[in-house]
């Protein structure tokens, strides 16, 4: 029997262990007819006087907590009415307790976002792009393979899907091997792996700006520096970078350069390359986060900088989970040399492996479809889906929204006059949902703006959708100039 | 284009902007016919003189890297060969880069056992056991739910499953709500969950001792001070644990009491309420993982400790990975008040969410199966085979290793008098694996103990399998006495 005893405290020992043994029968740790310890075995165990336990005993017994037997000790008795009624749990305590978690923006947005009529929240395709069949057919496969249920894979993930992953890379001109692969559950975990292993309190990371908030909430729960990346309209400033690195001498820059996220746009050769340049004379890592770059909307793209990059500075991030398979949340990893090693002993802690069965339902799902035609007839899906959102936007926001349309990707990135933060408040009501501007911004900026994703609504429900959003943004609008 | 100039190196600055293009053109970075900098934007650039630059470029140009076109500029050559050759990447660069990730021994362990023909390492169960046709149906159903698919469930898990969860635990007489339970990709997510919100460096962690080696990856990549609580063959001894806290200020300690891992053993019940008590008095949280309670030889358990615990000490992480089915990595926490939410806003970062696919499968497969009863039968057999391991052991090794047989779970506790850092390196050889018992401690120490598992191996190889071991165990004890 442990009493912690305060000896600078005004209150007299004596009460302060009167005190705790009465809370601790209020909350009902200390059951009726259960004996105290004797005075001497107390005073020892604790280093306090007997006298001062006497004390003790005898406020416990007065206020009716104890009973006090001859020759046999002192009781717990039931009649604890009236002590400090403790019979609802105290939690108070826990508010002394220090975390690190830096929480998560994003996570405390999604979860509100839960059950939306229009989730334009969600940067994943809907049921009806999505090849569900196929789903079907690879997870029925992995279920008669025992080992899928029986087994864990390695840390790294299962071989059979790496080498198939390797070869999908190839066959888009990519030279990534088996042995630079990881799996990962989903993209986030692949940025959260990367920042666990390599960003420490104060390092630099540069980010595009906006950007996306769950790797902020990443970096920022590593207690990183943040620092945004000069753009303008056109992109990155050039003119900029180079001082940047040398003002900043980052460790780690974090980048979507194929339908960057929020804005959807592309990532210029030029720049790339550039970025590239720099990691190299600075020895820093590049993080290429790739969800999106098969969804795009220009004719050609430049390649990864996975792919150009030649001496270990890029961390490739491929996510599967929203273009194929949310549910599943299966990405990669891929990186070089030193970096992928490290990168590995920090999977096998944060969850031992991503889940088998998930792993062989992707591998069997890349045998049984074709992923560059999947990919040719979703890409024809959005493209018309996008022209859907810019014909809508037209109709129904034309003179209170500015937008440009994405380049990849199934988002489009609003700027309004009104506040988005109250506006997402107002809109959960009517059961929309949408992403805050200020969520991607280091500084909770851009509360003018916000993003839209147009890939999980169905074709039919986008009219409504759109109408119902524009309709609460015009509104705020006019309450705004009604009110000046 | 950056050039990154040294001023206190012993090379010239001329040979060192030489120098770094020539690299480049050796990486491929730079090509052939591309043009340089003119020679007085470079030297604005990078901060130099231009006569600097124009040394540079005649370096170039006498090693045939570059060629000068008067009027035009400098170019790119591709007779690069004498140069020095860059053909291959060069990873060295990475050796700088500082990391936070403290590896992890468990996953470079399990890393090396993948394949094993008798995987006493693995401390799951084998097909023999799962429940497998319920798995089956089970992903089937949930594949018929195109919400599987698509979705993504909220951080803290699907509702249905939260719901289903709490009402399993009810009727096991623990009151855990579903608002209580967080769902996990396995239990070592939880574990790690709660090292990142809780722990930081210098925080003090109390662990049984030998323990589990992957909750000591965990808290030794957050820089915890991990401080071993004192045991002996009775477990721990109480007459030290107050002291323990006394001087070591816990903030977190991490028990496995039902089935400890590696020993099997079970807390009795005035340890767990002693520990309580303890937490209380420091306002310490308390870490019950358990895997294996329903996996238990002995006629009663005391109850968890989260069912006894009053104030919201205790975070309870609850796996279902290994009992029924490891390839869908599922687990949850436990948790009360703030001690929840805060671990929610870690979880989204790490993931945004464990898998929907593998969540609505398990609901579905606690909804197809009578969850006592399928752990009735599981005991039985297990019962069973740890019967068979002790007269295996008693046949094969009975002068040669010591062990008590486990009260709950699947593991033996094996002593030896051979070095098993050494024999697990052999074994491997032979395609047998086991746990190297110096995993299961801080220091390194206990090297003379290895754990095995009994789960994972089919029962018509069990004996095969501990006769093989045994004779690998034999052999190096005969060997070590020859060399005397």
């Amino acid at each position: 029997m442990h009493i912690p005893i305060s000896r600078t405290s005004k209150q007299s020992i004596s009460d302060q262990i009167a005190q705790t043994i009465m809370e601790r029968i209020g909350s009902g740790m200390y059951k009726e007819g259960e004996p105290l310890h004797s005075v001497r075995q107390l005073a020892k165990e604790i280093g306090v006087s007997v006298v001062t336990v006497i004390k003790a005993y005898r406020i416990l017994e007065q206020k009716g907590f104890t009973v006090t037997q001859h020759g046999k000790g002192t009781f717990i008795t039931t009649s604890n009415q009236a002590g400090p009624s403790n019979a609802t749990p105290d939690y108070a305590w826990q508010a002394e307790v220090v975390d690190y978690s830096g929480r998560s923006m994003f996570g405390q947005h999604t979860k509100r976002s839960g059950v939306a009529k229009y989730p334009f929240h969600a940067a994943t395709l809907s049921e009806e792009l999505l090849p569900m069949n196929a789903l079907r057919q690879a997870t029925e496969r992995a279920s008669h393979d025992p080992r899928s249920f029986a087994g864990y894979s390695s840390p790294l993930g299962d071989e059979d899907l790496r080498e198939t992953l390797s070869s999908y890379f190839q066959s888009n001109g990519s030279d990534v091997r088996a042995s630079e692969i990881m799996i990962t559950t989903g993209c986030q975990q692949g940025i959260d792996l990367v920042a666990r292993t390599f960003i420490g309190a104060g390092d630099v990371v540069l980010v595009e700006s906006p950007t996306y908030p769950a790797a902020l909430d990443s970096f920022r729960s590593r207690g990183a520096r943040i620092v945004p990346i000069p753009s303008d309209h056109q992109g990155i400033r050039m003119d900029l970078l180079t001082r940047l690195f040398d003002e900043q001498a980052p460790k780690v820059v974090y980048v979507v350069p194929t339908g960057q996220n929020p804005t959807g746009s592309i990532m210029d050769m030029e720049t790339r390359r550039r970025l590239l340049d720099l990691a190299e004379s600075f020895h820093c890592l590049i993080v290429e986060d790739d969800p999106w770059s098969e969804i795009h909307y220009e004719r050609q793209i430049p390649p990864s900088m996975y792919r150009l990059d030649q001496n270990g500075h890029v961390i490739f991030l491929k996510g599967f989970s929203k273009t194929l398979a949310p549910g599943l949340r299966l990405g990669c990893l891929a990186a070089k040399g030193d970096i992928y090693s490290r990168l590995a002993g920090v999977k096998a802690i944060a969850d031992l492996s991503t889940p088998l069965f998930n792993q062989r339902s992707f591998l069997h799902l890349l045998r049984g479809i074709s992923l560059p035609d999947y990919y040719d007839s979703v890409r024809i899906h959005m493209t018309r889906k996008r022209e859907s959102v810019q014909r809508l936007l037209q109709k129904y926001a034309a003179g209170s929204v500015q937008w440009v349309a994405p380049q990849a990707g199934p988002n489009f990135w609003l700027q309004t006059t009104i506040d988005t933060d109250a506006l997402v408040i107002e809109a959960e009501r009517e059961r929309i949902s949408f992403l805050p501007g200020s969520n991607c911004f280091i500084d909770l900026s851009g509360s003018r703006y916000l993003r839209i994703g147009f890939g999980a609504i169905p074709s039919e429900k986008l009219e409504e959708g759109i109408a119902e959003l524009c309709k609460l943004i015009n509104n705020q609008e006019k309450t705004k100039e009604t009110q000046r």
